[in-house]
């Protein structure tokens, strides 16, 4: 394997992505790999402030290209703080969500555009994109039906869109995985947990 | 006078933009005006919680282009929110800093470039320019020294960059009125405040 890749993990809430990166790191870590895992929006203390603001249940009256600029704001941050050091440095980044959430959810989901966010994102972070992503997929009901299961967890303004709302993010990331099949792939996120992250190790396998 | 022009007031800090800007509404609301005043970055909820984030003294990490987003995030919300409509329902609006500000302080000052801060504010507010900006020329020294003079004036992290940036700056303001003639006229900050009152009041009658 050859290190200083940056991997990002995208799907819907409720896919099991921050469960099955944590895992996938310690599978990767015990094999020696160095690697830092992070997350979007947020990863560093200015960034998760920015975060606060964005994800804040009481700003419904948040604008969607305000929603768009604060997610530019905090990825760009978090990736001159975070991201390039620890590529930089050699090591492994593993990301949850990244661009692709941002194209998905705010270029389509909200009706932005695609290309129209895709530009704010250039300014960002420049033409860099992820070495590999895994796209977690799987039917919006069944995930938000994982969310309500697990009331412990935090709820925020994205997860309480509409149903209608999520068909169409998953669409998008969808055709993205179609415009990018180099760099997008596909797991089935219905799947139980030990069959999901054999399929993603497989793939980071295959990537690296 | 007609109403419902909105109206920006430019230049540097210690220049006399937000007291003149309050003095100028009372005047014209003697006379019957319908106005708003607000400023940036800030001016709703959203903004200003953007605008702590962006102005935060321990923020001293923060990335240039996060800067520029995260002002043109705040300007999309309060231009939303505040701005249109005000406009919409006849008022006049004095705004305390706009579009302006960006292009010379992360376009200039940051060194982004004026062209690319400028399109990243076309996705937030789109083409809207003001109708008429009132820019308050001074050397920055003065300025400074006036800021200085004021203890119990808050420092923000923008007024503590160095003298070169706040005369790059300067120049990128002088330039943009060149290029925008029409909508940009400068006043004599240096003069008392009742001769740059005067200078604003003068161009404000004439404008409208």
């Amino acid at each position: 394997m050859t290190k200083a890749k940056f991997i990002t993990f995208e799907g819907p809430e409720g896919a099991g992505k921050t469960t099955i990166l944590k895992i996938i790191a310690q599978k990767l870590q015990l094999e020696g790999i160095d690697l830092v895992t992070t997350r979007e929006p947020g990863g560093s203390k200015i960034a998760e402030k920015i975060r606060d603001v964005i994800l804040d249940k009481e700003h419904t009256e948040m604008d969607a290209k305000t929603e768009a600029l604060l997610y530019a704001a905090a990825r760009s941050q978090h990736f001159v703080e975070k991201i390039q050091p620890a590529l930089d440095a050699g090591k492994m980044v593993l990301c949850d969500r990244f661009i692709d959430s941002s194209l998905t959810y705010q270029g389509v989901g909200r009706g932005l555009g695609i290309d129209e966010v895709y530009n704010i994102n250039v300014f960002a972070i420049g033409e860099k994109l992820p070495d590999c992503t895994v796209l977690f997929d799987l039917d919006p009901a069944v995930g938000l039906a994982r969310i309500n299961a697990h009331k412990d967890r935090e709820v925020n303004r994205l997860d309480v869109e509409s149903l209608a709302f999520h068909r169409s993010v998953r669409e998008a990331y969808l055709q993205l995985a179609d415009k990018y099949p180099e760099r997008i792939h596909i797991v089935d996120a219905s799947k139980n947990i030990d069959d999901v992250v054999e399929q993603v190790y497989g793939i980071l396998k295959t990537s690296m």
